[in-house]
């Protein structure tokens, strides 16, 4: 490969978590991502190492350079190695090291959720303007050529119609110990649970639907079924956001998106997105299952007779192109340089894309709050 | 067809509600059903004449009776012509009609939802266990042989896993006509709009499921989202019913139902039954589609590699033999026969068919009660 064709992007990983080997995997695809991992910081030498053989080159070398030990992740935040870090550490430390990664000129891919609140992920976007270095969440759906085809799809508001309902699904089964222990249900650690772990690409995909069909204004949101583990950290919950259409006068001129997230159910990760004319079904919006790039519509013309009906439906392969977690660090690096070379542009896209994720955390955090309520609602739109 | 083989129940049907056309043609099938319809009553001539013609033997004949008038309800049910009656009225007539009907000593099938609340439900149990005749609801889909596989597979325990959680939709588009006029929206017709309507089944099915796995205590339901017409009637509801398994003393012993139920959506009829092992899809479960009669079963297995995640998946195709609305109609027979033969035997399936029907009716209730109250939780066992 040819690396003197282009200036990588010169990325530092900040935690060894698991989820930094599919990050490490995908970056290295250098011709499309234009990114480069060059250091990683654990406090564990060990972790760091393990990390660093996913990339061995030809020569069975690896030039990544490791910091390792209690000062491990300040070092690499201030090493001249690296223009950009990615930051998968547990959502109660981001706010630090976020902060300090763009406050010593990094560009920043922090994990989802982004942040403990909302606020903190606006001070955060604050430090980025201020160092004109970009900040972007994790979450590598969004980045898939499916999810741009889809929402091109349901803009088409002649044959899809008006878009009126979102129902999503995002679990998996973590065994006792994972639901006692594991930092994503710790309090002091991924405080949100499940609401902020995978609830979150829930929230993002109805996001995506609403801002591209015009239901921009979010009413309200309501957890309606919730469990907590002795943490009390959320390990299952039964979510309905309101977003509105506040161009559209009519009586009914809601979009609801109504979602369950949990650590206590197989995996599953389906979508439905309806429309007054059609519907748009996935069966794995998150991780793309192996093989080819599916949506389903089903129209809403259908025959009743006196026993059946018949619903037509159309199964649509996406040419897949490459992974979604590539694109997203393609994306990551062509956003970094327009910024270096252009800074933070109001309405361009990568303050469209921070917004957006400042969004996500305001609905997951109130969503959080509707669970210390009772399951009350919670307006977001006064 | 030789009518001389069995002595047919002799149906007489009361209201000509469209419903009842698919229950003519069904009910017609004597060499399964062993019943016949032998009157109809209507107020409208023209309706009730419009209905007969559905009937029509070999000989271009029709030998069924017509009542139609103001009296016509009352001539049919003192009719000496008729073994049982279908009432297919509107929810707040079901009380006055089904209770005449009992006292004259006919079999009632009542269309779904049974009665405006469960205490004129069990008024007119009462009445059944003292006149000695039977009373059904008309749940169709809980007599097809699909419904009986799904819930054996279901309940074996070892390949399944335990049912956490059910979801389900049943959705259809009313136009703006339907939704402010059509009885199903009316205050004084259908009170509890699509929650009766469109929810019954969502719950019944859940029911079904619950009692068969053994979580047969219903804790709480709640509505966490609604819309009202300008009647008061709900025409969109997001509901949660949590059932619960007394049996088992670990911290996680509940099995949650989540249902959508809309005038306002395309015809969406999906449902999906979650194990710790598998999980269950159908994608027709209220009216089956043309073609064959499926459900899907999703292992728990998986595997995830760095990329993508595989599940196994496997579509059951179910033999489908008589249509479900047959299957009903020759099950009524029996039943009504039995209870002639033997009485009312508690804990028989005449009994428990009653029972698990004022068991909906208590949720449905349950439900409306929670939109009146904002969308709290109503406990139900306490």
């Amino acid at each position: 490969m040819n690396t003197e064709s282009f200036k990588p992007l010169r990325i530092g990983i900040l935690g060894a978590a698991s989820i930094a080997r599919k990050n490490v995997r995908a970056i290295q695809q250098h011709d499309v991502t234009k990114c480069k991992v060059v250091a990683i910081a654990s406090r564990s030498a060990e972790k760091a190492n393990n990390l660093k053989t996913i990339h061995i080159d030809t020569n069975g070398q690896s030039d990544i350079e490791i910091f390792a030990g209690f000062d491990a992740y300040e070092r690499l935040i201030k090493s001249n190695l690296v223009d950009a870090v990615y930051i998968p550490l547990p959502t109660c430390l981001k706010k630090e090291w976020v902060l300090a990664a763009l406050d010593n000129k990094k560009h920043v891919l922090v994990e989802k959720p982004v942040a403990a609140s909302a606020g903190h992920y606006e001070t955060m976007i604050a430090a980025a303007k201020l160092n004109k270095r970009y900040l972007m969440d994790g979450t590598m759906f969004v980045h898939n050529s499916r999810t741009k085809h889809i929402l091109d799809h349901i803009a088409q508001i002649e044959r899809f119609g008006r878009v009126t309902r979102i129902n999503s699904e995002f679990t998996f089964r973590g065994d006792e110990d994972f639901l006692s222990n594991n930092i994503r249900t710790q309090k002091g650690g991924d405080l949100h649970g499940c609401v902020g772990d995978l609830g979150w690409y829930c929230v993002r995909l109805a996001q995506l639907v609403s801002k591209k069909v015009g239901a921009n204004d979010i009413k309200s949101v309501r957890v309606s079924g919730w469990k907590l583990n002795a943490e009390g950290v959320p390990i299952d919950a039964t979510c309905l956001v309101t977003f509105h259409y506040n161009a559209i006068q009519e009586r009914d001129n809601n979009c609801v998106l109504s979602f369950h997230c949990s650590f206590n159910h197989p995996l599953r990760q389906r979508c439905e997105i309806v429309g007054t004319r059609e519907s748009l079904e996935i069966s794995d919006f998150v991780i793309p299952m192996e093989g080819p790039s599916l949506f389903r519509l089903h129209s809403e013309e259908l025959t009743v007779n006196d026993t059946y009906s018949v619903q037509s439906s159309e199964v649509v392969d996406v040419p897949s192109g490459p992974a979604q977690e590539v694109l997203m660090w393609m994306n990551f690096h062509t956003m970094c340089k327009s910024i270096e070379d252009n800074g933070w542009a109001k309405d361009q896209e990568p303050d469209i894309m921070s917004l957006i994720s400042c969004e996500t955390q305001v609905i997951i955090d109130a969503l959080m709050e509707s669970i210390k309520r009772g399951g009350d609602d919670v307006k977001l739109d006064e």
